[in-house]
């Protein structure tokens, strides 16, 4: 009996143990391990923090989408805290130890604050559901201060919004607020005008979008504009307080700052004992496999792999789904002895979203933009949504959303949950 | 200019506020006043706990329901910590003091633990969505722990579920956690067998649902253990702990105790300075007026009024909504110096689900119970529901369980915001 672990379910993750369950090879067994009990379909997190859909939307509990028992894999809900590749052990926080005889590490990453932790308070990154609401209440919360505020000065910090990274999920978060504030909210207040909300996205680089071509990034910039996002580049924040973002010399004051900046691998790499990169990656070779460590794989954003054509892999879903097929193949390769095979990258191109008419999206030579873009941006993730309750929902929801006009999940929840009174 | 200040957006205070606003008194300023942003419809709230629906499926934005401005109400997002009946103020925790002509009181009640507040945190009520979020957190936990211990005696709590309170709240949940064990989650492990989960509902009185005529709570009691729910009547929890429910000398050890036992009225009823009945509700007439102070109105589960047919009236949504319309024609009488008008209820009889299938229901003489019941429950609480948008997609969430027979938001979610990892 040879036992696979295969430790997060998120795209490559699950990818892999659907794989290796249809592959059918006998006397294995399967398990998957995650600490979270659903699969989270990350593209769409930003439309939770900006209360168009809910966690559920976009969320699918683990036990519906892998057969679990003999014939599927064993599934558990558990953190790994500790990594023996001599052992072959996987230590979780529970105490248990499961040995394996082939592991595959495929636990995402995170938000890196380069070197200032204490800004996560203030500046909540995009990762997990609970980061999603907890954005969605305080943007939401935001006005409604704003609206019972008499200060002027503090309503003006209330009503300013602060998006730190220039990336997919910045743009996508500026132009959702963007949008929430010029349509729906706009007619929602008394004492305020939410219209006037003051929208930043701050890029430390050159363009927003780096990783597009100059073009679409230039063309994402004046669709942000247009939506009251005022965006600036070539713009490094030095400091956040609970008053706003400290841009060198200049204080912009804001009660609302998001990070959608750096990234931080999971620090389970960290206990292979191997050399990682400056954002805590481990390293791979075009076989999956962890440099310098046997019967260990490392897939998705965690692991870093230099590709012959298109150099370092991006940390994007399509890249986690091909590399989780492609290491189901090579641990079931391993596991008969045979010689693993190279893993090439198949590009997908990218895409990234403003608001809810336009998008952006490359594919191999091919650019798109505004309804077009926004359309296929559409299709492909409704494609790749997680079963197909939420793929109907989903698309309920969007549709509602544009004949209403209305925002189906705005609530301000959260928080402690006891001694909570209706009042 | 006259003032009217409307504290509480649950379905008293909504109705009141939406029918002052359909009068169009001329000069008339309306204000709403809720520490939420959204009206919760609580009547489902057991099933966001249970993971059929999501909280966007039972809470709808105030500012969505009630037109907001010159031709509608001032909407605050607030929590009123005083009220000064002699200078006619409530002061808000924001500080502001608000200047009212006529006040409505509709602060609902929340969770009485008759002396003992340590057993919150230990068996937490269902009265908001945070308490709904939780409960469901704890029970697909419960399973997903029992399944990855090796502990028999551990597992042996954690499937075991006990709900205090033989309510309609409590046969509600209980019933639905029976289908859970039973069905949704039949399949789901390996290590487990969830249909042998242990569900015991605990009723101080003799009957549990005691405010249904015998014969159907009985029929009640026979359905809940068709679903595996073990209902002990004539039984007093005298302590819980992280281990179980003391039951005088007898012990249940579980790891999922919840509560739907006592209610205590908003404690908001002690600024008045009047006296309070022993839930903490005030008194009014059937003006509905606060007894014994002047321009003062309460109404929905925070008042107590002595009907001269029915007695007491019940903490129902159908009594708040009654009440709720009643008390915006007594406001208007009242700005306009005219003798205030009797409330007399208008009995629309009770109902209570026992899993998805059927219920019992009494109209009057009427009484229902199976499947007829079910489904005049739902198509009640589908009409009821707030918002075009929510109907549809709870209607569909409720077709699409059946049909797929999946619950739609199995999520273990909430706890600490930060510093989760996908992993």
């Amino acid at each position: 009996m040879s036992h696979v672990v295969v430790v997060g379910a998120g795209f490559a993750g699950l990818a892999a143990v659907k794989s290796l369950i249809k592959a059918k090879r006998p006397g294995t067994k399967i398990t998957l391990i995650d600490q979270r009990n659903y699969h989270l379909f990350q593209p769409l997190l930003y439309q939770v923090a900006t209360a168009g859909l809910s966690p559920a939307d976009i969320a699918a509990p683990i036990r519906s989408i892998i057969p679990v028992g003999v014939d599927g894999a064993d599934v558990l809900k558990e953190k790994v805290v500790d990594i023996d590749p001599v052992e072959r052990l996987v230590r979780l926080e529970g105490g248990a130890k499961l040995r394996y005889d082939e592991l595959v590490l495929a636990c995402g990453a995170s938000h890196s604050y380069f070197g200032h932790p204490e800004w996560e308070e203030l500046a909540p990154g995009l990762k997990t559901l609970e980061h999603a609401t907890e954005i969605r209440r305080r943007i939401l919360d935001a006005f409604e201060r704003a609206e019972s505020t008499s200060d002027e000065a503090l309503r003006r910090d209330l009503m300013t919004f602060v998006v730190v990274g220039g990336g997919p999920t910045g743009v996508e978060l500026a132009g959702a607020i963007g949008e929430i504030s010029r349509q729906t909210l706009a007619k929602d207040f008394s004492h305020i005008e939410p219209s006037s909300a003051r929208i930043v996205l701050i890029e430390l680089g050159k363009h927003i979008l780096p990783s597009f071509s100059p073009e679409l990034s230039r063309r994402a910039m004046r669709d942000l504009e247009k939506l009251g996002v005022t965006v600036w580049t070539s713009t490094r924040v030095t400091n956040i307080t609970a008053d706003g973002v400290q841009l060198g010399n200049e204080m912009v004051g804001s009660k609302t700052v998001l990070w959608a900046a750096g990234v931080k691998a999971s620090p389970i790499g960290k206990k292979l004992g191997v050399p990682l990169d400056p954002q805590g990656r481990v390293e791979i070779d075009d076989t999956l496999r962890v440099i310098g460590v046997d019967h260990v794989f490392a897939v998705g954003d965690m692991a870093r792999l230099v590709d012959k054509k298109y150099g370092v892999l991006p940390g994007l879903a399509p890249v986690a789904m091909q590399q989780g097929r492609w290491v189901a193949r090579n641990v079931l390769r391993a596991l008969d002895q045979q010689p693993l095979e190279s893993y090439r990258y198949l590009d997908k191109g990218q895409m990234a979203t403003i608001g809810r008419k336009k998008a952006v999206s490359e594919f191999r030579g091919l650019k798109m933009t505004g309804l077009i873009a926004w359309l296929a941006w559409l299709v492909v993730h409704i494609y790749y949504l997680v079963g197909f309750r939420s793929r109907l929902f989903v698309l309920l929801q969007w549709i509602s959303s544009y004949v209403l006009f209305k925002r189906g999940a705005r609530l301000i929840t959260g928080g402690d949950w006891h001694s909570q009174q209706s009042e």
